[in-house]
């Protein structure tokens, strides 16, 4: 282990101690402070991101679009943060507390995780998002963002250090990792003697290095290979329109549906009407054997297209012989993020909410609901596609931990 | 990956599926059968037992002692499957149901967690406990128990097969990997595209070995170098029997205490009690600079006794400046599993249990209490001594998972 990150654990674990022990008033205080330092240093901020827009010009121009901060972005970062200044604080509320015969009085409380690592790409603004979520729930946080963005990111974390230092506390509450080389990220993920949890937020490649390589426990964010399937019994009416806008609404992003499977007994009616409406929105189709058979003008999905994320106007369509059919394909080749049945039948639906193990099954609605916003949590760090601690949008809780702590008056075990 | 962990990986997701399908009455019944079939073959365990007795003949005492079964013992492993069938099922409970402005019925279900593999040492018992859970709960399980338990752990799968098939269930719902090689293993660690979970049971160099290379989400179980700090206002009346409770009633244990931190305005007075009852008990103390010249025939602890974990009729003794110093040192050396203050002081009690960052946190209670059974869960896989998913004593909803389910009548998202 380098002595360079050797140092910045040993200094996040010390800090931690102190970020645990704020109240909520002393949190929201030192959050609001950030949103205000965020928006007074806003030119700041904006030319360290020219300089990366400047610097990155190989990029393609999502990924440009991605790293570029403007005006309305930094309003937005800095509203954020005084957002979750107003939210409810999780930490130290007990539960399951209970009095046990021989009168220990024993519960579980809610504490900060201690120190969080979150590894990203090129998006500034998930050190700011970042930062204030793990400082809400009481931890301290490493943050090590793409080299795309390192300007923008540091001149972003100096405002929260400076924040911190301000108000007199331990401003290792946050660090940033300004050398952001492949090798040291891979140091980081080894450095489980200091953190506590990793998060890695991106894409299916940065997801699968952090898997391969984490000695640290992992949250998985945000794969999503998502199905619909649609049954025999489908209410048309409902069913076109939740196509139309699990997929196009916002095809970018991670609850965009990215394959249909029909049931082959309406697969010609059903087809003709949601694949004119999907190309009438710019989607381009992919279909099996079957679909092409029945719409020659569609292209030819390949093996590889079952498992693929497009996050792009394109859709897979299969037929399928059966609820049987459509379950075990869901099985096999979904990231288990978001899938939705559309049926009338109640026995179908019943048996796809119990039968699909994927981290939010859906009857008769759009998989785009799948967001810590839609669901109320008013914060997200992200979307657990994995089944340990949190499964699907992580809201503040899930940022957090519990101890028993155990009061007692002089008991020994028999 | 060898096809032979790919068949298995791929047949324990297999009878995943169905393990998830059964209801309480099914599964409970299958446990009662289990808990028959061991108690009939009783002579064939015993005698698979006795091959591996007579066959690992350079095993140390301890470890012959782990492996050997016995009536009693075989008893004990039926009439737990016997308890685990009348224990509430925590699979299908729903939790923070609720009802979105648009109309969507939103809530989280409790779900099995799929495949779930355990990696254990040579205690022929953890086969039929881990098997029991895991089915309880509704997932598959994969065994990995030690070499020199093989016989033995083969008749006891045998038995939870044969019951499975005669039932006209799916038997791979367990398996036991019979290659027991450490290659294997590690092979094992990296199968995160079948299992689940994956939970070692047995000492620090299992757990480290698993934390290292797995690409499995991991809960660590066990390590426990639990710490008491005396503080200067502790009622020696109740001091002296939890210090002895917690370090004598069964040392070998991850909750029994293995070091005393002791305030210096009472050190004298304090130890000088202390040390003859634990004398009087076969303890070996290990003090450190200032306990060795208050009393010379206790022997010098080493730097690396700080973070040792005993398991025997061995005590470090530190004597400290305050409160703080015995935090700080708990911080740095503990297995942040439990962890006690002996005090009056109603401050220094709170402040303990607010900065101590372990598993479980007593005032004026001996250690040996963390344990499922005490603390009321009716059965425990572990104790996790990490932040993820679970922590302290496991009862069956650590073994489980959620999804969130949502119920829709053709919502989409605006």
């Amino acid at each position: 282990m380098s002595d360079y990150l050797e140092n910045i654990g040993n200094a996040a674990k010390t800090a931690s101690a102190a970020a645990a022990k704020l109240t909520s008033e002393q949190k929201n205080d030192v959050l609001l402070k950030c949103a205000e330092g965020i928006s007074r240093s806003a030119k700041d901020i904006l030319s360290a991101n020219n300089e990366d827009m400047e610097r990155e010009t190989e990029l393609t121009e999502a990924l440009r679009d991605r790293l570029k901060l403007t005006d309305e972005r930094i309003i937005s970062m800095a509203s954020g943060l005084r957002q979750l200044a107003g939210l409810p604080d999780p930490i130290g509320q007990m539960q399951n507390v209970k009095t046990l015969p021989n009168g220990l009085i024993v519960g579980q409380k809610r504490v900060p995780m201690g120190v969080i690592a979150i590894i990203y790409e090129a998006r500034p603004n998930v050190t700011a998002d970042a930062f204030g979520l793990c400082f809400k729930t009481g931890s301290s946080v490493i943050l090590r963002g793409g080299k795309e963005a390192r300007k923008s990111n540091s001149a972003i974390a100096r405002v929260f250090s400076d924040a911190l230092k301000s108000e007199g506390l331990n401003a290792d509450i946050v660090q940033l990792i300004e050398d952001t080389s492949r090798e040291t990220a891979i140091e980081l993920m080894k450095l489980n003697r200091y953190i506590d949890l990793l998060i890695p937020r991106g894409g299916a490649g940065l997801i699968k290095s952090v898997v391969e390589n984490s000695t640290i426990p992992v949250i998985e964010t945000g794969v999503g290979n998502c199905h619909i399937f649609v049954d025999k019994s489908a209410d048309f009416s409902k069913a076109v329109p939740i196509i139309i806008n699990a997929k196009v609404q916002r095809p970018g992003v991670c609850n965009a549906v990215e394959k249909l499977l029909v049931h082959e007994a309406i697969a010609v009616d059903f087809l003709s009407l949601v694949i004119e409406e999907l190309k009438n929105n710019g989607v381009q189709i992919r279909g099996d054997k079957r679909v092409i058979s029945l719409f020659p003008d569609c292209a030819p999905a390949t093996d590889k297209d079952w498992d693929t994320e497009y996050m792009d106007l394109i859709i897979g369509i299969k037929i399928v012989a059966d609820l049987d059919e459509a379950i075990s394909h869901i099985s096999e080749h979904s990231s288990h993020h978001s899938e939705a049945i559309l049926t009338e039948n109640y026995s179908n639906a019943q048996r796809f909410l119990n039968e699909v193990d994927s981290a939010a099954v859906y009857v008769n609605a759009s998989t785009r609901f799948t967001d810590g916003g839609e669901f109320g949590f008013g914060a997200e760090i992200g979307i657990s596609t994995q089944k340990l601690h949190a499964r699907g949008p992580m809201g503040l809780t899930e940022l957090t931990t519990t101890k028993y702590i155990i009061y007692g008056n002089g008991q020994i075990r028999k």
